[in-house]
């Protein structure tokens, strides 16, 4: 709660200060925060304020201003940058990271990113910043940081530490790369160890020559997969010829992590991913991307009507079988969902690969059968009990009782089995496994279910109710 | 492809070596490459082999076999090791962080646990690993490497230089933590700014004071939300006294951060989280994790049969009605779904809190409605279209295609604002939003949509079908 009351009285502070125009105190009371906190600070503003903090910030320290413009994210910096003109936007990106300059002109509109870039043509710290915005969406390329820092492998231990001594103001990190004179990649050296050898010897005596490195077009998914897997705190990228061209940093590579996560999530909701937070996609975007999903679905669950317009003559006799439709067939998709879920995910990590769809198939009959008799006896014990204290189901009750018991088995295994496999199919044919998403599953087993159930009410009612 | 051969080829002799005995060339083999590689390879030996090639590493390099284990993960891990003799256990934990050694110990049958712990009761190194473990799980302490290194504020660059250069084995991280002279955390310095300062400076001149640390209780997601928001690469973990007790690098939380994206999965899928990974699950334990939720459903979705027991009249009267009972209540489910994907997640990341809970009402109350309408229309137009190709509902089809039409307006619109404020009311609740999932949303959805859908029916075919 503490927590809570002290950053709303800053707030309410910055807020006076910002109303008043008393600039000198606000800077001396934003200066002495961290970027993230700033930017928490900002994001409680409204548009107006926000620009009028970040004008102020800009003014006595650029970098500083930058740095809380990217804590922002892209939408709401590129938001607050927009009003200015578009020299002075160039001259404010120079100090960020090429990469993050480059998301934001991404989110400029169309006519200023296009001047912006136009005035960056050609000037050197730009022309880094134009060449991250050449490489795809989705690659390496476009998240790396072309800014780096690396020295020639005859370079002695001593004239390193030199030169990351003057490096000032520039971005280094963790490791030091190591560079033939045609700027291959050849090796690194950690900063530690750097302290940790004689100031003579030469870098590539020392270097590690085993460098983990992945290319401008690797997608960024299998950045992510390398970094985590070797530990990893940053990560050269190298083009075709080997040719260092950039790093990305592992806080980039959480980015990746948490976006790739939320796609996921989206698409296993049964809708397209929406690639902007849920908050800052139009109403119009949010319901083109659910209303594409929902329509597919729709018309797949069509079948249901058709399904059960087969069975018309049935439900007329004994009206008592449509009762139990919606609890029959939701209980396949919930099963379906589960298995769905678990098989995705664990697709996703890695924990499970292709081959493995026949073990899972096993294992899946197997829960499927288990679950399938779990509900069944449930749904067995209902029929019975309502019977017994209402006398709902006449007399008989008990033939449909074991109806709901079958067709429960049978429906629960098959969800099970389809919602487990269908993630293989999906991957195998090149898909996202996700795209098998729990309403997909839902709505095929729907169908088939009715089938299921109308046909174990057939077998077992024939010559009573039926 | 290329990718895929040369790994197998590896494989092979691997396999080969072993059965031959060939120790001496399995060793050339393996130590020429990276732990992960070593583990990636020893993931796709069996049982047997992999305690071989573990065997073989050990007696070569306990330094890197252990790397080795704790590569291929807890389960695994522990499981390699268990067939050892305890002392020869304690004596290769050693080569471990101590937050590692103490998961893999977490994972050992409870009477090796046991003899583990007492042998390591006392020893130095040993007494680290027994101290993680007494943190609670889920917890920083409990994913900390308590051997971390630290400098009183008084020393000199020029010390410290040196200190760190002595340090040899031991992990030392980015950065340089400064304590005061009871080992309260005052300050923190980079290992680059070490090398940009003057030698004789002491380090409580150049520190950074203002130190992002987390409290060894503090809950391992919010450790992640503050290692990745302030992009850094460690983050130190004190005591209730602030004192330096250890610290949690960002390789730790990338594993924090997969954990819990499982979680939320399985939770969205609708069931318990496994805890463990899905092939390593037991069936029985898989089966009741399952179960759990998929009875509490499946009771929920009983009152549809009792919904349904109420309109039993009009079902006989007229039924077409329950034609469409599976078509319009998965609609709901399906726009619930879609709608409580979006939330859940966007809760989670914090895009979302709970004060926004009104705003995303209103943008939701639009989306199902304009959803509703889309759905609608469609179902509105397969009912005219079958009547004039097929002539299937008869004099009142037009009252049944508008019976559609409302119906799926109610419910979608219905089913969205039901998916999108449960899990503000599971979060407002303290529960996670999570458990207001898919599932959960289509069996709140099909039981009043079913009141929905009969009561459009009984309003509009009032006099006509009814």
């Amino acid at each position: 709660m503490a927590a809570q009351s002290k950053p709303d009285l800053v707030l309410a502070s910055v807020r006076r200060l910002l109303r008043v125009g008393a600039t000198a105190n606000l800077l001396n009371l934003l200066q002495k925060r961290h970027p993230v906190d700033i930017a928490e600070l900002l994001r409680a503003l409204n548009d107006h304020e926000r620009r009028a903090a970040v004008d102020a910030l800009a003014g006595a320290d650029p970098r500083l201003a930058m740095q809380v413009v990217a804590e922002l994210g892209v939408d709401v910096g590129a938001a607050v940058l927009a009003s200015r003109p578009a020299s002075d936007i160039v001259r404010l990106l120079q100090e960020l990271a090429p990469d993050d300059a480059a998301a934001l002109i991404d989110h400029f509109p169309e006519a200023l990113a296009d001047q912006v870039r136009d005035l960056m043509h050609g000037q050197q710290p730009s022309a880094e910043i134009t060449e991250v915005l050449e490489n795809p969406e989705g690659t390496a390329g476009r998240i790396m940081n072309p800014r780096v820092f690396a020295l020639p492998d005859e370079t002695t231990v001593e004239e390193a530490v030199k030169a990351i001594q003057q490096l000032g103001g520039v971005e280094m990190s963790f490791y030091l790369y190591v560079i033939d004179e045609r700027r291959h990649l050849v090796g690194v050296v950690s900063l530690r160890r750097l302290l940790l050898v004689p100031p003579q010897a030469m870098l590539k005596h020392i270097m590690t020559t085993d460098v983990i490195s992945v290319g401008i077009d690797t997608p960024q998914e299998e950045v992510a997969k390398k970094v985590s897997s070797y530990h990893l705190l940053a990560v050269p990228v190298v083009d075709d010829e080997n040719k260092l061209v950039g790093t990305v940093t592992v806080d980039d590579i959480i980015e990746v992590i948490r976006d790739t996560t939320t796609e996921e999530f989206q698409r296993l909701g049964g809708l397209e991913a929406l690639d902007e937070p849920y908050v800052r996609t139009p109403l119009l975007t949010l319901v083109k991307k659910r209303a594409r999903w929902l329509v597919v679905l729709f018309l797949g669950e069509m079948l249901t009507a058709t399904a059960m317009g087969y069975f018309e003559r049935e439900i007329s006799r004994a009206v008592v079988l449509a009762l139990f439709v919606p609890l029959i067939i939701s209980s396949g998709g919930n099963s379906g969902s589960q298995a769905a879920s678990l098989i995705i995910r664990a697709l996703a990590v890695g924990e499970v690969t292709l081959h493995d769809w026949w073990r899972i198939m096993r294992r899946e009959v197997l829960s499927g059968l288990a679950l399938g008799c779990i509900l069944g006896s449930v749904g067995f014990v209902r029929v019975s009990l309502w019977q017994q204290l209402f006398g709902t189901y006449g007399a008989n009750w008990f033939l449909i009782a074991l109806t709901v018991l079958f067709a429960l088995v049978g429906v629960v295994m098959w969800g099970t089995i389809a919602g487990s496999m269908l993630p293989f199919v999906m991957k195998r044919l090149g898909a996202d496994p996700a795209t098998s998403s729990a309403p997909f599953v839902a709505t095929l087993v729907d169908v088939t279910g009715l089938v299921i159930y109308f046909t174990v009410a057939a077998t077992i009612l024939r010559g009573t109710l039926l």
